[in-house]
């Protein structure tokens, strides 16, 4: 007999196929719940409404990036060559984050914008000590290691739509941005 | 009395504003029949379906960021820079940009890709005439140019929608993604 747990973790799963696919205004409970091999009511028992579904399922696969990722001030090169390595194994991590950017009707995981600023305070720290530059400051460097890190996702308008032949080399690639990366923190 | 071009001319116009909003699935004629004044017949009689006509407006606005925004590739910092200042004055492209990779429902305008390759190949000249390092491909560095220079738009999920401090201070923030692209364009 499936226990509550289980019963979360399929809807969650079938969720995350149909929300990456379709976006929050395009998915459909009616498919998750067929995919998930329960009655569309029980969606609603569990999550309320198709929003909290969308955000419970965007908490729990970033959960699982900030867990993969760990966080290294002192090395952001080599950080910046894991998130890469993250989101080209994760595409729909990525689709998810664009959806809900896009669509502008869904805020923020709260925990995002903490684990953020704790980012954001520990790069400072790197920096007053030397052992990070400081010509860019700190929220410069995040948003550039990220937005680098993920360039190369099916989901960049100026990524591999544009320049499909880029990530037959993921390796070239991987090694370009930690070198970017080493550029700025020592500058 | 409107003429063809005037009517066209009034139908993108309404089709941007919807397709920005909503994307392509979610767009409807009805709408944009509505804000241009006009019967929804007469878009179909101008654009046969609602897939041309996003790509004809998604190639209007390309065109004019295109016409623009010279390349220089002999002066690739300066050049981010004015890709920053018009990303950030024209959301609406980004958003139609996003729309379109997300929905992978829309092949890219053939021009996009020659204009592409076209910037591809002087970079690759300046590379060979010793005016641009050549640590980082012609490739690596156009995209990295492209993605940093429309990283603070609102359409980025690591830009201001986790950071929205960073955008009070645009010429800054355009100061720094000019900064980080002479480094790469130097090594």
């Amino acid at each position: 007999m499936r226990n509550a747990e289980a019963t979360r973790e399929l809807i969650l799963n079938a969720a995350m196929d149909e929300f990456s696919t379709f976006g929050i205004a395009g998915a459909r409970v009616e498919r998750i719940a067929k995919t998930a091999g329960f009655n569309k009511n029980l969606i609603y028992i569990y999550f309320d409404n198709k929003e909290t579904l969308f955000t419970t399922v965007l908490q729990k696969y970033l959960d699982r990036a900030f867990d993969a990722i760990p966080f290294t001030p002192d090395d952001l090169p080599d950080y910046a060559g894991r998130v890469f390595d993250f989101a080209m194994a994760h595409p729909q991590l990525m689709r998810l984050l664009m959806w809900s950017n896009l669509e502008q009707r869904i805020v923020n995981p709260v925990e995002r914008g903490i684990l953020h600023d704790q980012k954001l305070q520990k790069i400072s720290d790197a920096q007053s000590s030397g052992r990070v530059g400081s010509t860019f400051p700190p929220n410069v460097l995040l948003t550039t290691i990220m937005t680098l890190a993920t360039a190369w996702t099916v989901t960049n308008p100026f990524g591999p739509s544009l320049d499909p032949e880029a990530t037959k080399n993921l390796d070239a690639l991987k090694e370009s941005i930690a070198r970017a990366v080493t550029l700025m923190v020592r500058a």
